[in-house]
């Protein structure tokens, strides 16, 4: 791999150049040309191969690009080539959608356990995965060498319950609460704010009605 | 509303800043400088300074800003301060924790329809609103005046049932479907793609774990 570092925003693109790859290689495609995949993307050529040239660039000039090369090279870049073990904290509803969500496993993220602090909760299976006391995570995760913990708790435990995972040695948390979690710089975090994201949504929605309020 | 354009990266922003006012807010802070608001939120003075500059701007030098004033300014600005009438279209696990989180009915965002293609599923009460068949979509829409499409079903099925939306008149879809809808610019897609996520976390651990190891 490259020295250099590469900037946010290309690895936030990264996972979308992988989508499409994927699906170009499940439908038989073998080449594609930087072109044909910018109409696809809908970004230009010129974005495609300059995002590419940060991992050292896999095409040939007029002959285009190996999709399953590239797909596979992807994938190693954004590290699912290999498996990690997850564990996950709070499994009411989106917990829930979330462990039973089949795409994750088939990129090898493989949740090894789940836990609630709601002792009603205790011994339901969720994808044939018992739901266990919070108490018991420090050994699952000596247990199966966890890598990251997604939080689908409220956001009044969250900042805690991340203190305690961090205190085990977590290396990444995927965190719903709604708060910004406060760890060490050596732990990955990433957020998903739904609420944010449909505040976004709603602030272009207004946006684009005044505007066109304004035009007629 | 100023009429000069924002760039997404500050829009991108502002529902963080509405998050910590309103907890400031919520706590009975009256104002708060730039400096003590950055302390907080780990973003520079600066930063938040031109951020809300964008906005006309709410603070008076040396004086602070006014929470209250400030959080139901941004509040507007993001289309909160009106309610907006959402569907759901697809009742799995996701869409069902989706209908459960209180906090987007807190926000004026208010569920007025749940559908499924799952007829096993119709009837089942989720959230007070049963679930029902697509084919009642469109009576819906023009019985509530609904706004916003949230769309958690597969992604072979996202792009065709987004362009039934289109043509029953949505203006708005929040979109988990992990494909890229094909809409007209005058309908605003949010997309939440919530592997894509989790391979950016993959992204940086690994690196990270690469350098560390590189460092050693």
């Amino acid at each position: 791999m490259e020295e250099k570092e590469i900037s946010g925003a290309v690895i936030a693109r990264l996972p979308r150049y992988f989508r499409y790859l994927g699906e170009l290689k499940d439908g038989g495609t073998e080449r594609i040309s930087s072109k044909e995949l910018s109409e696809r993307m809908k970004v230009t050529a010129s974005q495609i191969r300059q995002d590419l040239n940060n991992f050292g660039g896999f095409g040939q000039q007029g002959y285009g690009y190996n999709v399953k090369f590239l797909y596979e090279e992807i994938g190693k870049i954004l590290g699912i080539d290999q498996k990690h073990n997850l564990i996950l904290i709070g499994a009411g509803n989106l917990g829930q959608a979330l462990a039973n969500y089949v795409n994750f496993e088939k990129r090898g993220f493989i949740i090894k356990g789940i836990f609630d602090a709601n002792e009603k909760l205790y011994g339901k299976i969720v994808r044939d995965i018992p739901i266990r006391p919070m108490n018991e995570i420090k050994a699952c995760m000596e247990e199966y060498d966890i890598d990251i913990a997604v939080l689908t708790i409220p956001k009044t435990e969250a900042v805690k319950v991340a203190e305690v995972l961090v205190s085990y040695g977590i290396k990444a948390i995927w965190n719903f609460a709604h708060v910004d979690l406060n760890v060490p710089e050596d732990v990955m975090v990433e957020n998903v704010h739904l609420s944010e994201s449909l505040m976004k949504l709603s602030y272009n929605l207004n946006r684009y009605q005044e505007e066109h309020r304004e035009n007629r």
